[in-house]
């Protein structure tokens, strides 16, 4: 059996994205800035996307500006924060442990350059509190940035009660929602939501294109300067294909979002209860505020990267932490964020499940994991110590 | 008849680009950061890319970065100079006055930031010399950046004589090749180009993709922060679908370049010389070093917009100047640049062919742009101005 469970690293782009993107290369090919006809179709139709991207957020269409991905996005968001507070002599941004590296790398680099960073401990649930980040907040914060789910261990943060606070506080809010747009509801004006990322190829849409929204009113800065695509704020030439296929997929995924939510997460709890039955396993992450397709577990005494190469031999396509760290030989900032000590963190296996997975697949997972693991611990040093009794359990 | 004749400000990406980008849809639609088999796979293919691009530009895959097109390669580029420069304390940057506005206002930006920045004369020509280059270079210069060929009138810079007095200097050299590559042939270690940007669009390849050579030893600098993706320079979830299209769109044109550019030249020629049979009319930039699809032209007492709609309304497809700033209303830079007074600018008219174009399609435009024009001097108070000597004539 092949199972496919690295939806959080990428997905599979869908039939119905695909071929909304397929006109845009055989037909509307022009330059949506070019005057002439098909140039002028293209601009339709990158129109007609944008609507239909502001319309899944709560956003109004202006308010969407399309980028090459999540990354993109979370950068240009946080410098235009970092921008904008600097003028006002605000130099101190809220944030996140263990936030994706798009935001971590941005916000150390705005530390090297005179800002202040607070990163808020995101406790052994993963989840923090509005509270707290009220509590964080100074008089010259310009920015709070956290993330609408994590991308490893699935919790889903309090963003509503979050943007509430920012909104009160006068302070702007962006969320890196790579990992919850298509996924979880999202009304940007609802929730007091100032500037949002997210990026296509997580939601079954192509890879190479993302969304930034960025509420009206605030000056959103240029990460690439240029043309005067994107209202001046974006330069190159429209990604059209690629945009097309974002708005389906996203459309699609808004529509069935409870649906799938339902479908994924019962295979989700399914899985954690039978992978929990491996003696010495954790569950790392709360198990309710989670994303609906997440799993992430530790085995004490086995290493991570042999767990999935053992379960990529067996047909069983999963990951240790994100995929931008893997090839990384460091424990996962965001397991060691949670409390994990560095010997456990080494040892997490995150399963990351879609609509397209089924309880079949789940059931071979169960039936298969356990079997690697305890080969894993045959041949592990560590778990021979463990089983002596000559060193303590880690978990 | 229906002509596509605006190549310059994007193509219709070819049967084989698209069919090469499929099986990253279907196929290797991992993750090349993840461990598994369908990450690793994806990630074979990249690499695979990443060599082919490079073996056509003459570089090592490891100096070949993907970027999300021409503007940003040209934004990281530049930004790398200028970031190195000033480690040194060189803040000066040479560049030339009719580069695309990603360079140019990139270079704003900096010049803000404390740079000093000159722009050279490009003469009616729009060719410069590296004689010129080499007298503006100063102890505190730190970056040249000039392009490879003009994307308004066509003309082709002395690329390497520029690398070779830059090389000698000491000299960081850039160039933003997005209208040459895959058009003309470029040999980055024989012309000692340091960094080149191109873009996949321009050649028959997908949009939302780009390259940048970046000579191995120099340090390149981040524009968008995250994962260890591109060598830890460019964060993001690699494009492949893109990035597959492009390296063979990038192969086909290389592959052909001499027959495509004798095919394209000649059809070039034919429109220039049918074309300059319109009274009051002018061919802007160089005859002879011009990218083979290149007809730029001015004619007397017209408005550039009103002859593009006349054109498209007629089946011909062409553009006033770069589409990247067609809805502006400000006459082209490149054309003031070169010497064009603001009322000639304004009646500018870009013809882009490529070797999809036929020697029949040329003929329709030959027989129908001299009715357009006639047309429009007929109606333009301009022209009738012009022909009862109320004003003298503008060309």
């Amino acid at each position: 059996m092949f199972v496919y469970a690295d939806n959080a690293a990428t997905t599979k782009i869908s039939k119905a994205a695909l071929d909304a993107m397929m006109p845009a290369f055989e037909t509307y090919y022009g330059n949506p800035s070019s005057l002439h006809t098909t140039g002028q179709e293209a601009a339709e139709q990158l129109l007609a996307a944008r609507q239909s991207v502001a319309e899944n957020l709560g956003a109004e269409a202006r308010e969407i500006y399309f980028t090459s991905g999540g990354s993109e996005a979370d950068n240009q968001a946080i410098r235009t924060g970092a921008i904008l507070g600097a003028k006002k002599g605000k130099k101190h941004i809220i944030s996140t442990a263990f936030e994706h590296h798009a935001v971590l790398h941005t916000l150390n680099k705005l530390e090297k350059e005179g800002f202040e960073i607070t990163l808020l401990d995101v406790h052994k649930s993963g989840i923090i509190t509005a509270q707290e980040v009220a509590n964080a907040i100074r008089e010259d914060t310009c920015l709070v940035t956290i993330m609408f789910a994590n991308n490893e261990i699935g919790s889903i943060e309090p963003i509503a009660e979050i943007g509430a606070v920012c909104k009160e506080k006068g302070v702007l809010f962006h969320t890196d929602a790579v990992q919850a747009a298509g996924h979880l509801k999202i009304d940007v004006k609802e929730m007091n939501i100032d500037m949002l990322s997210l990026s296509a190829h997580k939601f079954h849409g192509p890879k190479g294109v993302g969304a930034l929204y960025c509420r009206k009113g605030i000056l959103l800065q240029n990460l690439i300067e240029g043309g005067a695509q994107e209202r001046g704020k974006r330069a190159g030439t429209e990604n059209l294909p690629a945009i097309l296929g974002m708005a389906k997929a996203l459309d699609d995924a808004c529509g069935k979002i409870d649906e799938n939510a339902k479908y994924v997460s019962a295979m989700r709890d399914r899985l954690i209860e039978g992978l929990s039955k491996i003696p010495h396993s954790i569950v790392n992450g709360d198990t309710e505020k989670r994303l609906p397709g997440n799993v992430n577990m530790c085995f004490e005494g086995i290493e991570g990267e042999s767990l999935l190469l053992w379960l990529d031999a067996n047909g069983i396509e999963a990951s240790s932490g994100s995929a931008c760290t893997s090839g990384s030989l460091d424990p996962s900032h965001v397991l060691l964020a949670i409390g994990l000590p560095h010997e456990v963190a080494h040892g997490s296996l995150r399963l990351s499940l879609c609509e397209e997975n089924t309880p079949e697949e789940v059931e071979y997972i169960i039936e298969t994991v356990p079997k690697v693991v305890d080969y894993l611990r045959n041949i592990s040093p560590v778990w021979e110590s463990l089983e002596k009794g000559e060193i303590s359990h880690v978990i």
